[in-house]
């Protein structure tokens, strides 16, 4: 990975952000009517089609990011720049696709930056994909791999309506026997049998390099800390994210009746040698 | 906050990462025992104490990343170039910081990259402070805000330590009249009464700005929720992040005895025009 | 409540158990499916129709408890001793019940046992009623205060369908003004304003006698709490309770993906003099 | 298992409750100072010593149940009954206890009631067993395994103490080649091998009859689940249960910082002819 910033460097000025404050034509714009109902698109001369009436997408360039507009039938719709959540919100899912808990706190603990350079396996809809692509860009590269081709057709057309294709290239292959690249920063294992990238995963890592495993079952989670103890892994945990939605109208405070019980243990290792 | 990369590129070649491979006299290294007992310091011609003995850092340099060396009482520490996580374990900590899953969280949730601009307000022990400086450098920037002198102080000497400060400027002030930045992606609000910073945070955000409040207690959600609703912002979510670890030794797979029950709520919210 | 048992006896001969292995016309039996259906009726010489087909009730008669039998159309059915928990999972249910982890780790905070009497508020559907009632029974009794005519109506048919008649009183009253008895060794609250009830339960109370209160959000605990300190009663303890069902299926051990993520807050709390 | 209550009695009078208000010499009493100081004792003419100072206990006859007195040292102490929950935080502990959250919802599960004949092994410290003992008195029994002397002893002790002797027959005895008893209503099992207990626990059971397993790994749930359906029973869920405490203190409401992580999955299960 890239080293720590240690040269001082005065605060950029504002006006040095590139940073448009108008939708202009061509953006990417991120339709938000609430946390169910949100669509991502690309600023054009067409009409975009809601449940709740057309919006004509040329009425929005010029507005400031932040802004609402209504569609044909009244529904108020905010304006924002999409976030790699937003994106990922908005992704086709042939496959079931990881849960925001889980990449956020994986992203974190593999320490993931600009300018690294991750493999991962499997690709499956791309979710971890897109995140993996925002956290190391502009300079960084993804490098996925997936055997479905269905999944993975999916996969670079959500790469692609996202706008992150420049950052992340695709193999249609197998890594047991091993990955095409190497001097990895980080490798994602996202799969049914995870134990099997350990030797392929040490092999393409740099010295102190991070893995992320993601497994639905406890079988599956003991079958990988046992390869990874085996294989040149040091374990640094294996934990599993709770998340829980709370309600917060004025004098009536609390949790939702309902949450997800369960994705996938995340177990998160580093080689050493 | 920045455009996302849509211009075709090569992905890059591995020698062009530049990543040194061995150690060198000045870099920055984590020493790792285990998770509780780790060190991150710079390689220089000193020893290194541990409570098992001690450790000339001269015999590191030209070790690889990934190695390990032993101290005189013969504890094995692995050679680790350090994550964010690992700086911030080893923070001095004159006040409660925030958790790993809180931050992991809240960092995807903001959606917060290379290039953005970040206010923050209080600074604390500079936790998150550095979080945020990690995923936003090498151009982005982070302003954080601390009116406890004693805290700045230490904050301060943590982002330095960590190499960090070129991306961080320090406010000794009380932004509840205003922040002195503006055009900020995100702002961070980790204060006992957080609703106050509501009117400044959203003077201080672009359109569609992103907003992140950390509230222990269930009535501080509840103001500050009212006071976001009431103020311009979208609330996207409030939830709780709960962490279970996991002993992964075969045939004894279980959740560990003991975990943090609760930390703080976290609201994530969206400035609206 | 009733004092310990102190004086020796001899453990009683399973002969001395009153306890018919074989199912008897009238007797209650449970028609266990799967965990989602489930009927509780009494053996009559009548049809029983479920979705899968229909069952002659007259032809189980004589066959013992644990046995299955087949419908009409194939559908195995298990014939057991319906439990509490069976009783209230067939209730007709006007309104929202509380749930087991609820009621169950209740009835052992309160520690009611056989002979207690104990006092509830409001009824509901009856399943804490049921709940109670089985626990005090044969010598206990349950006063319980319901002031919605409908909510009574069914909670009254639901009682004596689950055969527990005997030991529950119904009051269409609200007894915000008072109970019409005392003695009390528990009070159940589970209304919207349970602090109202904190006056008329500790007036009728034993000393030491036991108090839970059922509250979805965090400002009705808050609330209830600070009555109930303010009105005589050391709370014991305010918690969450969260249960998640485990999938078990060999090599395939996990959490189920969903659970309820929230019912309510339960306090115990203790009447002082 | 008992037949459900049918035939329709007058509620009892209060008068006709056996339930003496006052404090009499030789009744078990629980000094409560707080949840975690607290200590049950039987009246006597002698001093008790706590660490903030003695008590006269002949003081306390006369007095009632819900009053408070002070140790020499000022400390006030409440004066209650004391519940099975009670009795059992107070036990001698040569072994880890089953937590209150799993005991009552196993109890409730298990559908335990007045009059039960329910079977356990092994007896541990005995946390268990007082509450089966509790929930079947006065008329039903326990009858509690344990091979190791030092428990059994220790569990014989408290069991004592707890004044529930009565309903209790230990055997110092490994039941894995069968138990002693036959036509339960109900089996407990808390091993480290719970699954030689399956075939012991059909034999004994009464058709339809109920047992609950206590596992702390994933590991032996799998095995326990795989020899329950192996062995004649139909399981109606495995899950854990997690106890979340809050603090109720006005304008502080919050979950507590600190929460048990894990302790054991609960298996419920129903013997099948």
């Amino acid at each position: 990975m890239t080293n720590h910033l240690e040269t001082l460097r005065a605060p950029p000025e504002p006006s040095k952000i590139e940073l448009s404050h108008t939708i202009e034509e061509g953006a990417q714009v991120l339709l938000f009517q609430d946390s169910r109902r949100k669509w991502v698109t690309r600023v054009s001369r067409t009409k975009f089609h809601t449940h709740r009436g057309f919006l004509e997408l040329s009425d929005i360039i010029g507005k400031r990011y932040g802004e609402s507009v209504k569609t044909s039938m009244g529904q108020t719709l905010s304006l924002f720049r999409p976030r790699a959540i937003d994106l990922v919100d908005v992704f086709d899912r042939p496959t079931q696709i990881l849960y925001p808990k889980d990449i956020g706190y994986s992203l974190y603990q593999l320490g993931v930056k600009a300018g690294d350079r991750v493999l991962e396996v499997g690709t499956g809809s791309g979710a971890m994909t897109a995140s993996l692509a925002q956290a190391v860009q502009p300079d960084g590269h993804i490098f996925s791999y997936e055997m479905r081709p269905e999944f993975l057709e999916s996969a670079r057309s959500n790469i692609e309506k996202a706008g992150l294709s420049a950052v992340v290239t695709f193999h249609h292959k197998d890594p047991t026997e091993g990955f095409d690249e190497d001097e990895a920063g980080a490798v994602v294992v996202d799969l049914g049998d995870p134990w099997k990238m350990v030797g392929p995963a040490w092999r393409a890592l740099v010295g102190g390099g991070m893995l992320a495993g993601f497994t639905p079952t406890a079988n599956q989670l003991e079958k990988l800390a046992e390869a990874l103890r085996a294989g040149g892994f040091l374990i640094l945990e294996a934990v599993e994210v709770l998340l829980r939605q709370l309600k917060t109208e004025a004098g009536k405070v609390r949790p939702e009746s309902r949450m997800v019980g369960h994705t996938a243990y995340v177990t998160i290792a580093r080689k050493i040698l």
